[in-house]
């Protein structure tokens, strides 16, 4: 063992940086390693997908967090394998080995497709800064071709909107998307009325928001179909083709599908040769630890950590196997970082370490310009207060951003125009892939 | 004819967009293509380049400038040709066919490597917000991979950027890598230190900054001397390869090379079957447009339009060759722009059209915080004056962005700290091609 014990985290997320900041006075030697160079504000992800904000906006390098923890090291690596047994961790093709005494692991999540990967590039999800510019670019390129298409049957397939998944990203990215067309872009076009925007909402459970109590999933469907957003719930996704999303035997014909329906963790976990759960995570202890590693700690996404029932916020439903784990929350992850760390400090000490205890922060989404859904404690908010209160939570937990003041800028200038303002095109060659088909040659103006 | 003439407008850059403003009250119908969704405030896009803007800072949809222009209808569309005898143009594979009386062509210019095309994806130049971001991330990358390198000889080899093009782009980048490593960057790693950054400025002529008084010139070089900038004036580049800069026999060892030599007009002049010079760019007649059809126009980067004796700015130099073309700035961009669109408002009222005549706006490069050079009229500016000038103007021509707010946020963030905002990879899978040979693996720490 070196000098210190030498802590390495995978991830530099809401979990893993929030284990990283906990350790900061502690005699360990950290190594982060991320495969991205930054700490990303993912609950505001959507409005980087719809060119409300730039990724700067909400993305800070990890290194420039941590640069006054001179105990930290960041390092821009892909993880490659662990071996649990040699505590030796492997990067970059291998070419980076490094070893461990203690190792939290948090890679955070990706998509679940359930199972048909095939749909993946034609219903790209929402987790990264990549992510949310393929969204961007393909939400914009729909309106650019419907406006150089002639024909008035392409026009409308290319200016409908489906969005899978009734969770919070779901939501918030459907109740975004009309507000934007109708107010945004209105005045832009010659040939389409941007208005004429279809957003269809599909949820596979009987109701949006399901870890929400029932009356603000009520709330949020009553306030995504006034805004136009046509909510379908109880409607399964058995087919996505180039031009339809399909419910069974019915056809929604789109050109543009987004998928916010499901989490699957990092394939690491897997990798590890840890056994999985359905959405690829790894059942903890009650420390966090692994099984059989109490030197390894999962949290975050990855995390498959059972609650024990005084933990189950008030309000809240159990949607049926979900519910008796920590929740899949930027807040939940942050606790489940610092407990790992007190973990890790606790042994040093040659304390006995303790159960996590999931503490409810309460959760939001937002659905639209004044309206939102927030549930803290035992009080269910709907409408203006919420969005409101969505405002002045998210300003706060920007504010070790320096981003802050521009996010306050744009979304000013977003609130009082309704335009989005980092509305743009990069990346169009090669073209994504809902190309359409061949066609003869249109003259314009026909 | 259709009822009014069809005036389309290639490329939504400083000169077709102010084509296409210059007819706002004409009885024309205006179709403006471009192949990119936005304007672009190119003199800036080093910024971007460099992390301290963000792409939406500087670029703004060419259709949210033109909206409350009723005619003129704005098209996302790459043309791939254009027949001269037919007035008919095609785009987007043959599927888009636009006929046209009168067309004025503004495509801009790509980078010229000199017949090495080869030398392209080695040493990336910066002509849009792709490229910026690509010369960000190789920016960026190379401190992260300097970091997690054990050898010496490499991390210095990852330390050091070649630019190359002794202009004001070339100038203006080389002047503020410096900076940002040494106080952008400064704390931010542990195994390197950022100041020992390396930036060599290799320009084939005699001087840096050619169009400039030999006194401003000389001012530059030292100016980026002091910033530790090394400066090779009279160096020619023979060869690039994945390590290292050739100038002759000499070897400048590097992993990270930006070009900023040379221009190429789009392919598209020379698709329209026109005669072009070394540059790509097409002689124009006083008028600007084309001998034998005067109902089409070349503007900008795309025109080698001669400028009469009396046109040629006071102080100005003339590198040989190139000082009686009207120069490739942004202000003669749309000059010509407007002097097009004149051009056919004067043939629609059947008067005689005027010769294009010049008006010297002056040129400025900066150099880094507090230093930068300016020509003004018979004006010679450099250091702090030339500097807020500098700003100064840069403010005033984004006035009619929206986006003047945060650059003010952006840029007093990183005047005070000098940390750069957008300091973000994105984009790492697929690996960019300066990946490190095969390696022995490395154990960190070693």
């Amino acid at each position: 063992m070196a000098e210190r014990p030498r802590v390495v985290i995978i991830g530099s997320g809401f979990g893993g940086l929030a284990a990283a900041k906990a350790l900061r006075h502690a005699p360990v030697d950290i190594t982060v390693l991320d495969r991205t160079n930054h700490y990303l504000f993912q609950p505001l992800l959507y409005q980087v997908a719809t060119g409300v904000l730039s990724p700067a906006d909400i993305a800070v390098p990890s290194r420039l967090l941590l640069r006054r923890q001179r105990n930290a090291t960041v390092l821009l690596a892909e993880v490659e394998s662990v071996d649990l047994e040699t505590r030796l961790l492997q990067a970059e093709g291998g070419k980076l080995q490094i070893p461990f005494d203690y190792l939290i692991v948090a890679p955070g999540a990706r998509h679940a497709y359930f199972g048909h990967s095939e749909w993946e590039p034609l219903a790209p999800g929402l987790k990264t800064l990549e992510d949310a510019r393929e969204i961007r670019t393909r939400f914009l390129l729909a309106f650019e071709r419907a406006e150089r298409e002639p024909d008035p049957a392409e026009q409308a397939l290319l200016l409908t909107f489906v969005v899978v998944g009734g969770g919070p990203t779901g939501v918030e990215l459907a109740g975004i998307l009309p507000t934007i067309a109708r107010r945004g872009f209105k005045g832009d076009f010659r040939r389409i009325d941007p208005a004429r925007i279809h957003v269809v909402l599909v949820e596979a459970g009987p109701r949006l928001l399901p870890t929400f109590p029932e009356r603000l999933s009520k709330r949020a469907f009553r306030d995504l179909e006034t805004l136009g957003v046509q909510c379908r719930t109880g409607a399964m996704v058995t087919q996505i083709t180039e031009d339809s999303v399909y419910l069974g035997d019915e056809r929604i014909p789109t050109r543009t599908v987004f998928w916010a329906a499901g989490n699957a963790a990092s394939p690491l976990i897997r990798r590890m040769g840890l056994a999985v759960d359905r959405a690829g995570r790894a059942q903890v202890l009650p420390d966090l630890s692994v099984p059989g590693h109490p030197h390894v700690f999962i949290i975050g996404d990855a995390a498959a950590a059972e609650m024990t029932v005084p933990d189950v916020p008030r309000g809240h439903a159990r949607p049926s196997g979900a519910a008796s784990y920590v929740p899949g929350l930027a807040t939940a992850a942050q606790q489940m970082g610092g407990h790992a760390a007190e973990g890790i400090l606790r042994t040093l000490a040659r304390k006995e370490r303790l159960p996590f205890r999931y503490r409810d922060r309460g959760s939001m989404a937002v659905i639209g310009r004044n309206r939102a859904v927030a549930l803290i404690g035992p009080l269910q908010l709907g409408g203006r207060v919420a969005f409101w209160l969505w405002l002045l939570v998210h300003i706060m937990y920007l504010a070790g951003f320096r981003n802050r003041l521009s996010v306050l800028v744009e979304w000013g200038y977003a609130y009082f125009t309704f335009r989005p303002g980092a509305r743009l095109l990069t990346d169009l060659t090669p073209p994504p892939p809902h190309v359409a088909t061949q066609q003869p040659p249109q003259t314009w103006p026909e």
